[in-house]
């Protein structure tokens, strides 16, 4: 790799999603000690923010429990100013407040059966939550990105509508959400219509407010975020190891490894901010937790003698 | 996916290495009568050209030491005009010759390092071997296709200029290769270079001439291979399940999978003349033959109900 080098300005910004989006479908149960260690070595990397939970209620994501406990233990540490964390409603809002985060997560699905069956509302529904909750948030002096799931195409719908993602885009930047992530839910972008979504966004809203969110499920999110960095977007979120795999697909990948998308870019001269050795020491930390190898190629080549 | 259809002339062509170069790295030792469901398997599927053995030493290869006897069963079948073999001397041409391949695949290497820990001669000295055998196969009507290994850099070395790349391209091309295939051995190219050794190329001889070798150590063969598809490359090797992984990297990564590249191809609508069911025939039948998990994130997917 080249030699890594941090700078407050990086060209792209990595966001890293593996303590929530990551860990949250992982059946092996992660201790807040492990869960604090792993945020504090994403942080030391040198990666733009890192989401370390959710406040969605325990009884959905049990793995992630322990939010409000994990964020009194990461109180104050380097690079606090970078911790983010999902918030599906009002009641997740309130647990977020009693940190000392400065940002929030909101989701919804550019497909309305995806968004029935992950958050029960219609998108109608979904905007008479999302009002006042931008309103609180503001009120809070939170900043707020928001997820918008399936813009690639929906397990239940197939095909989304590019012109749907760039009009649902721009009600949540008018809104107040400063970023939005776009996400390739079920892995099944390709470089075509990455090409034509972008275009559809681009005219919609500025791509500074685009963040795309890939999964690897046939192997094309990187080829995804290579077009879409040729496009003029320049936040990526990625998952440390490529944790998260799809549940119901053993083996099968989930999100894009944050090294494998963190060693091409530095392999293409483009600064992420990204210390390599360090997130390795993140990749090496995050593995040690599992009995089973991560998905992500770039960690297994870089632990092996393959070079 | 979309729907498969078969035409005379795809867009882009597919040449799959697994039988040869996914097999040959492999401990598990598979029968002669396995290699033949395989190869057929493939060529079922539509593949352009499938490489099924090769005639270097047994001693090298053990795990390709039936290659005679599979030719010798592979006699006749449908496709046959399609086999070719990998030939490293005038003996394995012999061997060669003795069955009804009209094609042959020679190699060499990019940097004078790696050319001479895997050959054992120089650039100079690979040439005086070439040139009497590529006379030979011209004798003997075959079609002649050479690798050039180590294009986007070489263990040994380190980097490798795409400037010498070209030159050695145009050299293999004037000895009559008809199709010279650039091979990143050890999977570290990323798409800014592969844009500047394709310029390089490109400066030298007709892109149609050339075929694309990535393998995917890092996770990048198929970012690389769309950067190929947009600068003008028409032909990509891949190998069925992902099949030759580094012997010396447990888990890693070799050979960019067919299905990842055929899956996504399909999705842009660039027709590559293959059937998506009967390639996971293939793909399903070549998982069959191994205890773990093959490395093809697309097989993985699609045999499971991620979707």
């Amino acid at each position: 790799m080249t030699s890594p080098h941090e700078v407050r300005e990086p060209s792209v910004r990595i966001y890293e999603v593996g303590p929530r989006d990551g860990l949250q479908n992982e059946e092996t149960f992660i201790a807040t000690e492990q869960k604090v260690a792993l945020v504090k070595a994403l942080l030391d990397a040198g990666l733009s923010r890192v989401e370390a939970s959710s406040f969605v209620h325990p009884r959905w994501i049990p793995a992630l429990a322990d939010a409000d406990e994990l964020f009194r233990q990461l109180h104050g540490v380097d690079g606090a100013d970078r911790l983010t964390a999902l918030v599906p409603n009002a009641r997740g809002l309130t647990r977020a407040a009693q940190t000392e985060l400065q940002e929030v997560a909101l989701f919804m699905s550019a497909s309305e059966t995806h968004n029935r069956r992950n958050i029960n509302k219609s998108h109608k529904e979904t905007w008479s939550v999302f009002e006042p909750l931008f309103t609180e948030c503001t009120a809070r002096g939170l900043r707020v990105r928001a997820y918008l799931s399936t813009c690639w195409g929906c397990p239940y719908e197939g095909m989304v509508d590019p012109v749907v993602v760039a009009r649902l885009t721009e009600r949540l930047c008018a809104l107040g959400a400063y970023e939005v992530s776009l996400g390739d839910t079920i892995g099944i972008g390709d470089p075509a219509l990455t090409r034509r979504l972008l275009d559809e966004v681009d005219a919609a809203v500025s791509l500074d407010r685009i963040a795309m969110h890939m999964h690897d499920t046939w192997g094309r999110a990187l080829a995804n975020c290579i077009v879409g960095l040729e496009r003029g977007v320049r936040t990526f979120d990625a998952s440390i190891g490529g944790l998260g795999g799809c549940p119901y697909a053993p083996g099968a990948s989930g999100n894009l490894a944050t090294e494998d998308l963190v060693a091409t870019l530095q392999a293409m001269g483009v600064d992420c901010g990204v210390s390599w050795e360090k997130l390795l020491e993140a990749g090496r930390l995050a593995q040690s937790f599992f009995e089973t190898s991560l998905p992500s190629r770039a960690l297994r080549a870089a632990l092996s003698r393959c070079e």
